[in-house]
């Protein structure tokens, strides 16, 4: 691993160049090292690839992907055959090694990106560093007034921490294989290198399993991946850098296996498919020998599929419930000196672990598994926070960082960024307790994210936390980051990845497809609430439709963001007024065009409140604005009028909040202040 | 051959009973015979499916499509495992027979749909006729103010021709395979039934040939279908009620075969994959042996790889100089009689029918092949228009109409839909002979779309065509096409196709990003201009990006469309003058928003006077209003000034056509003539 210590010398004078320089490229995550230089590489029909050095299919496979994402970019047609000579080549892929035939938790992925404006080189000791190189270099590419290209610029570059993931679940909602290639696509593009996939849960199990059929059969509707598309998919994380690591949640989140497998259960079922969210009471027995000898069987099945050197066994939210119900486990519980269910589970885990470990894999779960006689070649992921991460690094486990990266929590971008593995009680660590840390993983929980919707969920949002886990720990300026994130998220289009092609379609869906304009006024200034309140909005099962504004709504309202801060140069008298009179007036009016609508609508019908009232809270702001622009002070009543107005508008109402009540209520605050 | 007659009778008074209840259903191609009822079958989460009857893969795949498409729509999540009891489905496919092993030209399409609020029943004699009902069950789903469903319905269906085509040109751009499956889905959902695959031309050899490696090797600049992707193609098509029949134009359309193979040219070579437009000169050599021995292999080959009976030549467009320039070519011609060019190729294409024939395939080709010397076995596919389609009728071949439904031309849906294979020429054929008219094929060459356009450059405009071929002859209300194809248009979405998707990608290439609403407003009232004009307008190879204005916007607006009609209601003092005036007002204000981007963005730049005229012609568009609205006579030096602006801003520039000039000149005009 290498920590970021080494790189913190370089970046600092290379931040300061690029602020002399006036810009800043628009990476994500930002290199370690960046020297810009003069003029621009030309991409035009004669752009053409060249690979040298190790022969590596992962590296052909770049090389065409990369001529394909530019060609689709630029919209120029390019050919996909490439230059035998390397002197011809727009772009040169150089790898000096082999790769190992599994990408290992800890490989090199290093490389140097150099561009002139005649020719760029990526150079890398592995095909590993040539994938990250490449996928700089797709960011790289602009256009300026006289068409596309690639600014001059030495890159050298390598990650922070050697474990960045992105955790899908695929039990709650199905994600069929299209999208979790789509996302895999969006992934490699912001160097993230681990797709942890939640393959099984309460509410449906997603493999194809030979040796025991009636897991798919019976637990997931028919909704599962084949042990081809296993493959497939990853050998297309493979091709991208990217290691897939399953998760087999146990010895709760367990009810799909226990429809097919009731021998399986601590309780006497029968047991069917979880329907609703939440935790379960039902959980393997872990008293019976033939829990372990299915489960040895299992994971011996999985342990061949998936090549991946990590194996992760969830081992959360277990209430214990079903274990106090079944006399046979509290008996065997006596027999065994387990004192308390805890200490049930800690058992449970060393067998599991055993049985992990004899098929080649080393362990990982989540906090709750952590337990000193485990032994210290397993992996804890921390969704509590940094203090049981580096409880576990001090007793010598290895770990990762998912609290503070939970995507379904519908938190901005920002928060999520500024959370370190490295901070608060991890800063403490010694040095080789530090080292424990591998990285972090950005969470997807699917309770409320369907296959439309989750990539607007995932991104653009995980990209900040890739940047987090890949960029020097001082690259933390949040306004850059956003204005980077823009260019980023307009950029993750090209690898095919929905979260903004979706929001049209959703937007229809809500109106019958008249008048959309209308609904995307509403739409692109509110966000869904934080959390999972959405369960007690809308009606909250597996089958419920996420069809309605709040899973319309983007996570992140870049609108309101920007037009708050056009309202604060407005009352520091910095221009932006017509900006600022041209949304409020559009807001104003919108009401009148969207309530026929909303009434049609009975997707829509509930948002009538949030709709009225961004029309009240500009015709509120218009009002504050003629005063601020005229210099007039409004009087109190009116102020303590408009307060009351704006305090109600920024209820959560419809599972929205309005992004812009409280950018309005600066304004009125500023107009009943003025006095001129 | 199902010919309307049968259907016309019952469609009059359907026309009637829809209009009586005041609505129609968003059916496209409108069924034989629809009859409306009362109340709606609920789609929610408990939507299941049953099959019965005759057991087929294709009717499987159709049923987990079609739940696919109504999740995605609907954004329920259903489950995608059938139901064994029939009595328990929402919809039920019943099957009376099985289907041709190889889908046939004419194989019956027929089906009935029955809707009761309890239950949907699809009742087909083989698996094609309940493909062909799943597509129209796809479309009458809707939402209404409590939710989806599809409305209560009794439909019997069949089409008007047996042969319903798409021609899609992968040569001159290359198209990939996943663009081609995807407007496969679309075809489907229109039922159209031939994808006519242009696999050759001058640009480029797309598939692989195993006996003649170097036609895609030195031919395809590494763009070209390999033979197991062309099995999967024609996988797809099948179970979507699609024939694939590939084109090998002959002996003209040849550059890319003889990069590899010069020994088959008439001219001394070398020859190099063609990279302009237009007609070349080179030809394949029909004097010599060797040629017909080549195409021999190379056609048993392909005809053994495309199962289906026809084998389209092509055959167009040989301009006979290649031929001129050979004098062992015009030995040959004198040695055995013939007297010119044509009938030079007349022999070309006897020799080549029978090749053909010996591999089991029915021979098509485009107009020029005609000759009576043939036999009668082949198809003629006309270019040309309805009078060489009934000479051909009448000597008695077979024939496709094209002529009119040359969907790169850019013209108006309205237009394509109003011509009729039996019109004009046809009209005037007897019964027998009308019966030679199979068809006819929408076509997309790819001059000037790529990849990234063709999806917009060919829907929603071929529904309207696959509207001409399926419905009843009389089902030709050009209003109720365009209500109709505007919700069929946005339900494509959900095939996949990316018509609409593509549109904001394309429009954030042109202004890098910002500020895309500006440049929307501008490209939702243009159209490109007609025809093939592009190639005058700008640089025009192969390598030509397309990505101005003029591939970005839409072939038709259907913004100045509305905008056209709201103008009408408005001078007829019937309202809408409110919406006129936000467009204008919108209009007149957007230059001054996009100005600073067209002026930074290499791609925008010429597009200039187009934004400023659409500013100025808005400006004169609120004026007349303003004066039509206060019943003001404007003078008539006025009306002069602004018809001299109009008259300007009428013009192409950047080639594309400002639409909203001539509803503006209406406005105007009125404005002057207005006394009162």
């Amino acid at each position: 691993m290498k920590l970021f210590t080494s790189t913190l010398m370089c970046l600092l004078p290379l931040a300061a160049a690029n602020s002399l320089l006036g810009f800043e490229l628009n990476l994500m995550p930002m290199p370690a090292k960046v020297t810009p230089g003069q003029g621009r590489l030309i991409i035009d029909p004669n752009f053409r690839v060249a690979v040298s050095g190790q022969a590596d299919g992962r590296l052909l496979a770049t090389a065409l992907r990369l001529i394909e994402r530019i060609s689709a970019q630029t919209g120029i047609p390019l050919s996909h055959e490439l230059a035998s000579d390397p002197a011809q080549a727009t772009l040169i892929f150089e790898c000096n090694g082999p790769g190992k035939p599994v990408q290992q938790f800890g490989e090199d992925e290093s490389y140097q990106l150099s561009v002139s404006d005649k020719q760029a080189r990526i150079t890398a000791p592995n095909p590993l560093g040539d994938i990250r190189g490449a996928a700089t270099f797709a960011q790289l590419v602009d256009s300026d007034q006289q068409g596309f290209g690639v600014p001059v610029v030495e890159i050298e570059d390598q990650p922070r921490f050697p474990w960045r993931g992105l955790m899908l679940d695929v039990s709650r909602h199905w994600i069929p294989i299209d999208v979790v290639k789509r996302n895999l696509n969006a992934m490699a593009a912001v160097k993230m290198n681990v797709l942890h996939w939640h393959l099984s849960d309460d509410q449906g199990f997603r493999i194809e399993s030979k040796k025991f059929p009636k897991l798919q059969e019976l637990g997931s509707d028919g909704n599962f991946y084949t042990q081809d598309q296993v493959r497939e998919v990853i050998e297309y994380a493979r091709e991208r850098g990217i290691r897939v690591v399953p998760e087999f949640d146990m010895p709760g989140h367990t009810s799909s296996w226990l429809v097919g497998y009731p021998e399986l259960a601590s309780g006497p079922g029968p047991y069917e498919i979880g329907r609703h969210w939440g935790v379960y009471d039902e959980a393997m027995d872990p008293a019976k020998e033939s829990t372990y000898k299915l489960l040895d069987a299992f994971i011996g099945e999985m342990a061949k599929l998936f090549p991946d050197e990590y194996f992760h066994i969830g081992g959360d939210e277990v209430n214990g419930k079903a274990w106090n119900a079944n006399p046979n486990i509290q008996k065997f519980m006596q027999e065994n000196g387990l004192k308390d269910n805890h200490a049930l589970q800690a058992y449970f885990n060393r067998r599991v672990q055993a049985i992990v470990q004899k098929h080649g894999k080393h362990m990982e779960g989540w906090d709750e598994i952590l337990d000193p006689d485990l032994p210290k070649n397993i992996v804890i992921q921390s969704w509590r926070g940094q203090k049981s991460l580096s409880d576990a690094a001090r007793l010598g486990y290895s770990g990762l960082l998912s609290h503070g990266y939970y995507l379904d929590l519908m938190q901005p971008a920002s928060q999520h960024y500024l959370v370190d593995p490295m901070d608060q009680e991890a800063a403490t660590l010694t040095p080789d307790e530090a080292r424990r840390i591998m990285g972090g993983e950005a969470c997807m929980w699917t309770e409320y994210a369907s296959p439309a919707t989750i990539d607007s969920r995932t991104w653009p949002r995980a990209a900040a936390i890739a940047e987090r886990l890949w960029s020097p720990r001082d690259v933390r300026d949040v306004a850059s980051m956003y204005r980077r994130l823009a260019v980023i998220s307009r950029n993750l289009d090209w690898t095919g990845v929905r979260h903004r092609a979706n929001y049209q379609p959703m937007l229809e869906r809500l109106s019958d497809g008249d008048p959309t304009t209308a609904v995307k006024t509403l739409a692109d200034v509110v966000e869904p609430v934080r959390g999972y309140k959405r369960g007690s909005i809308y009606e909250s099962v597996q089958s419920t439709p996420l069809t309605r504004l709040i899973d319309a709504a983007r996570p992140e309202s870049d609108l309101a963001r920007e037009f708050s801060s056009d309202v604060d140069a407005v009352i520091a008298h910095q221009g932006k007024t017509d900006e600022v009179r041209r949304w409020l007036t559009i807001w104003r009016d919108n009401n009148g065009r969207l309530e026929p609508a909303i009434e049609q609508s009975f997707l829509l019908r509930d948002t009538a409140p949030v709709s009225r009232e961004l029309s009240q809270v500009a015709a509120a702001g218009l009002e504050a604005l003629d005063a601020v622009e005229a210099g007039r002070r409004l009087p109190a009543d009116w102020l303590q009028q408009q307060t009351a107005l704006l305090e109600e508008a920024a209820k959560p109402k419809a599972g929205v909040m309005l992004m812009v009540v409280a950018p309005v209520q600066k304004l009125v605050n500023a107009a009943a202040g003025t006095a001129q």
